[in-house]
């Protein structure tokens, strides 16, 4: 099974000052997804810098696609996602140099 | 030092079928910065649907976002980025689940 976990990576754009917001909206939507089948891991990052095109990016594991995408199309998620701009796909690893 | 530690994450746009170039422009730039100081670790993401907004992530360790400042700030590094419009940041973890 192993192989055919996929990445999700989003990227929101979040407006200075709103992070607290955000936040709360995005622990309510983790909230959902961790407890959906196939939800492995998540780590959600916030710039160092107030300019970045994006100033939060998560970074989930999925053990699949399908899963993700059972997940995520069910009509209750609609309500539970942060109100903000968001890029999202799912990615596979194709190269690491892991030391 | 491990408290410095700061992720790089920088979206790439890469029209299709341009893989094949990009991973060796890529592969040039990481040759680049795996020689300088404060280099940690990488990891490359390609989207599994071609109609992602950005088609590889790249998402890294540095020791600090100085180091990191000064390994692409060197005017040597000019020649070796991927000539693809990108989106970088330097990140730090805010939340994790990982069970």
């Amino acid at each position: 099974m192993t192989a055919e976990r996929v990445v999700l990576i989003n990227a929101f754009e979040v407006p200075e000052g709103d992070d607290e917001v955000f936040l709360e909206s995005w622990e309510q939507a983790r909230a959902y997804l961790s407890a959906q089948s196939g939800y492995l891991a998540t780590r959600l990052h916030r710039s160092l810098s107030p300019n970045a095109d994006f100033r939060y990016v998560n970074v989930a594991l999925w053990a699949s696609g399908q899963a993700f995408e059972a997940a995520t199309s069910a009509a209750a998620f609609a309500n539970e996602r942060p109100a903000y701009p968001f890029h999202a796909s799912l990615y596979e690893v194709v190269r690491t140099d892991e030391r």
